[in-house]
């Protein structure tokens, strides 16, 4: 056991504004041993997901940033090869948060046993794991689509977009998805069942919103920030509901944004309108877990929820990874093949 | 009865920027006869309130324009002077949505009956009417204060505001009260039972807004907008909820505001803290009425709310009170003792 050796990715420095590959260091060191409780773990599979670029950063937030040096976090599938826990065999498989690492010591009590048998193993990271959780939660909970409503999805061919609108279908909502380029436009219309697709990059996206939405958008799904809110606002309707899940066009952003002021419009909307505008994360809704679980599975079965997946080859290629996922490089869900 | 003239005031032309005396005309035109199903009404009270300021506009909103000619519309209590409807008898005084006049005809469907002996008559417009039950909703329902937090209040020393530091205090939160002036401020502790006053006009209010609040904002009570907000803003706690009720600040306000631009900032604080922001009318929440009138009913009987009137004598000041009001100069709820 101990002539192991980890390979591990840690934050080298922080990124102003975009991140690029000297942010991040590659690491060997020796694989630490199982306390009581504990088990050992060869990572398969590494989730890269855009609140890590959060992490990297050390503004206040609702988690702690990665601490400089510290291995990059984020969640893992991986088999247990050596176990001081009653409940883990050598052999399982289990979801953990171990970060970007190739080996990695847990406490049993964190781990969640996958089945392989009942979905593929890299759904736990995706559709039936936290972006679908998201998307379930944040849509349902403060989105609320009624039948015969308009929701838009923003950065809807990613694992969370992707969900949120076949979810809005099933709620009997027309469903408008925004993705960046005619392949991710077509898999919105083909795979996943959105009314409309639409291209960000089209110089009158404003404008071909507003004909996408004739009766107005009732749910918007903000995933993204930046240029696409600011053609959803004035389509608002009266009571309309906007979960804020995510702001990934306005992450690599430093210091002030230019004029004019946005803010007041907002606020003036958001009166005239009695809109309702939240954040969120998946976290605050854990105990819908078990519902979601039991729904999504069943949707999955049924052919109700398609995925998508993008799979990088090899933890030391991560970084690159992540970097063209912030650039909307990736399509489906991004995950790292550890091994 | 065909004799009587009805002294009103119309709205002459729309605003830009700050109403002014030439935005209304006093007009005299005979009274008009009440239908089958119908009253007379010989009106006492207006009330003037800031949203009013919205209905002098045409840009699109929760409710329709006054159009150019009309009656301004508002909120008044009126005596019945003739009745063609079976549950109004001459002499009874009842609240109705009859605008800036002396005489009205109302439909009786839509009036509701007064008690003289059990409030005074002019509370129907005040924290027994549509300012009390705009605090009592938009405070419990999208507010949600629990006891130890703080609540903060723009307008404090307003009929919302001052009944919003009451009920919030009357749920166990810490309160935290804005308005204009030290004597204002001194009511807010005097009067309205405020933890703390603080002077929105100190130079350092930013500053003095973060010492008054030291474990942060739970709840912040928009009636203001402006630099208010952007004070408050850095200072909600993680799950903080904004109740937008009013942006008085910016009512008046046309075109463009200067930048920076504060929008993708907020957005941020609205995902990194999960916050709720959310824009609401009394009218929202008509279903709460009826517990609004008791419980409120209740908390004056038992001194634990108290509010505070400032009456304008005869409908012809109505338009020099309202500009006035908008600047911040009365002090409580504004009314006008018409007759």
């Amino acid at each position: 056991m101990t002539e192991l050796s980890n390979k591990r990715i840690v934050l080298a420095s922080r990124p102003s504004g975009r991140p690029s590959a000297e942010n991040f260091r590659l690491e060997n060191v020796p694989v630490a041993e199982p306390a009581d409780g504990q088990v050992l773990l060869k990572l398969h599979y590494l989730s890269l997901d855009p609140y890590m670029r959060g992490r990297m950063s050390d503004a206040k937030s609702y988690a702690a940033p990665v601490a400089l040096g510290d291995v990059m976090e984020g969640g893992t599938v991986g088999e247990v090869i050596a176990s001081r826990h009653k409940d883990f065999a050598v052999g399982d498989m289990v979801l953990s948060h171990s970060g970007w690492q190739t080996y990695a010591v847990a406490d049993g009590s964190v781990l969640r046993k996958l089945d392989p048998n009942a979905a593929p193993l890299t759904t736990a990271l995706g559709v039936l794991g936290m972006p679908g959780f998201t998307a379930y939660a944040g849509l349902l909970t403060i989105g609320q689509p009624k039948a015969g409503e308009t929701v838009v999805v923003a950065a809807a061919s990613g694992p969370v977009g992707s969900a949120v609108g076949q979810i809005a279908k099933l709620q009997g909502a027309r469903t408008v998805g925004i993705a960046g380029g005619a392949d991710k436009c077509r898999a919105l219309i083909d795979d996943f069942g959105f009314d409309v697709a639409l291209d960000h990059y089209r110089s009158d996206f404003a404008d071909a919103l507003k004909q996408a939405c004739p009766s107005g958008i009732d749910v918007y799904f903000e995933n993204v920030g930046g240029k696409v809110f600011d053609a959803v606002v004035p389509l608002l309707n009266p009571f309309a509901r906007v979960p804020v899940c995510g702001l990934v066009a306005q992450y690599n952003s430093t210091g002030a944004f230019d004029g004019p002021n946005r803010l007041p419009l907002l606020m003036r909307d958001i009166l005239s309108k009695s809109l309702t505008i939240r954040g969120f994360i998946q976290r605050d809704f854990s105990e819908q877990r078990p519902a979601f679980y039991q729904a999504m599975t069943q949707w999955i079965k049924d052919g109700k929820v398609r995925y998508r997946e993008d799979i990088a080859d090899g933890l030391e290629n991560a970084p690159e990874a992540f970097i063209g996922m912030l650039e909307g490089k990736n399509f489906g869900k991004l995950i790292v093949k550890i091994s």
